[in-house]
């Protein structure tokens, strides 16, 4: 049982994490802390939070377990402000879905002032935004990948864990970057991808998209994604994304290597191959 | 009210143009012509077709109204053999998703003998195959684009796109180039890319599927297509499938220029650009 939940950002994440522990009554106090009073009106209209606080210190003193939920360029640098504010004894978590930037200056900052940190990263995907498409079971059989090192406090691990097994996902542990090189392979690809489908549409013809059917709405679904949250995810896990992005272009040219050769068993047995793996997936 | 209609393939889309056709009553008779007897067995007992044949002049005797819906690579290779078997009168059309290859080969052969050919693309998007996925319900709200040119029938063109229109379908009509410059962008070329996006996966490191989310699932559905269909498709349609892996290669490109740039607000202009395009699909 959590006496003070500070949740730091009221956004999908922060508002479906802020319904789902009231409705649990996993808090006994739950808080807000968000840049504007307007954005933060709505969850307190709906009981969803008891305060809610444009002061970063006014809402993490007293909490004694701290989720910062905005968005992930955002975390990084609200990190060392978090460490001069949170209470003596706080567990500190994130939902960044880039985790070394942010766990190794949790860490730098756990030298000076030793603080609970665990980085953790719900796997949600959702292209919605906004407290406004906040949902109680958001993370209902999501997977929570939490990043914990060497350095973690197991205690504060285990109670991580806990808070988001209560809020009804499963959890798996990575290392830091071990998790950024994933998530830059089958989720930050995927949307640079789906961006350049999209555009590439686009250039040939924007007429095209009157006879785009299923699959196309299917593969290009997250480029509808909010753009300043996968600008940040973009730029955080840079280096990640860079190698995901030279494998995806060695594929491709191998690919088309194969569709500009004659024939076609290589083609076959290649889309084949490929189409096997992708069949072991769901 | 068609006297007796020939399916040439009872796959996907010809099994379901035969249910479908049965189940309205738009044919007197349903004649399936198959390369194998025990694929055609199915069909002959569930009374959804009266014959099949491996004979495809048996098959097409008599028949007022023919559809080749056998996989595209094969459509090209049967138009010839067609051409001499279908009886006098008949109004011949298919299933093929690249569409110029097809219709100029038949425009050429109804130089000699005079048949009414009308090209048609059923946009059903499936990555299922075979008889065992098809549905009488396949073609309702479905978009199918029929590509006329100066030399069809009018008649015929009337006569087919009616025929669609009684399976529940939309009917729009374009071009045959037009056709295969859309549907590689909008179709081809997104399938090309979920294959490429799976096996990059799997090059950075097959354990990063195990993090895999419902983004990586929707963008990469469509690399489970049938390899030896999907083959087809991109050999047929070659031509306009590199103009639009162009296009693409162009886009990403610039996303990762973007990326490895400073600051990220010209990224964040972009996505927002991007994200208003794709939310106009939908």
């Amino acid at each position: 049982m959590i006496r003070r939940l500070a949740v730091v950002g009221l956004g999908l994440l922060g508002g479906s994490i802020a319904k789902a522990a009231r409705r649990r009554g996993l808090s006994r106090e739950v808080v807000a802390v968000g840049r504007r009073n307007e954005s933060l009106a709505p969850a307190l209209a709906e009981g969803v939070v008891d305060r809610a606080t444009t002061d970063l210190a006014a809402g993490l003193d007293g909490a004694d377990f701290v989720i910062l939920a905005t968005p992930v360029a955002t975390i990084e640098a609200l990190v060392p402000r978090v460490w001069r504010a949170a209470a003596e004894g706080a567990i500190i978590t994130d939902v960044g879905s880039t985790k070394s930037p942010i766990v190794r200056s949790a860490e730098r900052l756990a030298a000076e002032r030793p603080l609970a940190f665990v980085g953790s990263h719900p796997m949600t995907g959702s292209e919605l935004a906004g407290y406004q498409a906040a949902r109680a079971d958001l993370f209902e059989s999501a997977l929570v990948i939490v990043t914990p090192t060497d350095a973690t406090d197991r205690l504060a691990l285990k109670r991580v864990s806990e808070f988001w097994e209560a809020l009804g996902a499963r959890v798996s542990a990575m290392d830091p970057e071990d998790h950024d090189r994933a998530v830059a392979a089958v989720s930050h690809l995927p949307h640079l991808v789906a961006y350049a489908l999209v555009d590439a549409v686009a250039r040939v013809d924007p007429s095209c998209f009157g006879v785009a059917a299923r699959g196309f709405k299917d593969t290009t679904r997250i480029a509808a994604s909010d753009a300043r949250l996968w600008r940040d995810v973009f730029l955080t896990n840079r280096g990640a994304l860079g190698e995901a992005v030279a494998a995806f272009k060695a594929s491709l040219a191998e690919l088309e290597r194969l569709v500009a050769g004659d024939g076609g068993a290589a083609l076959e047995r290649e889309l084949e191959r490929i189409r096997r793996i992708r069949g072991r997936l769901e």
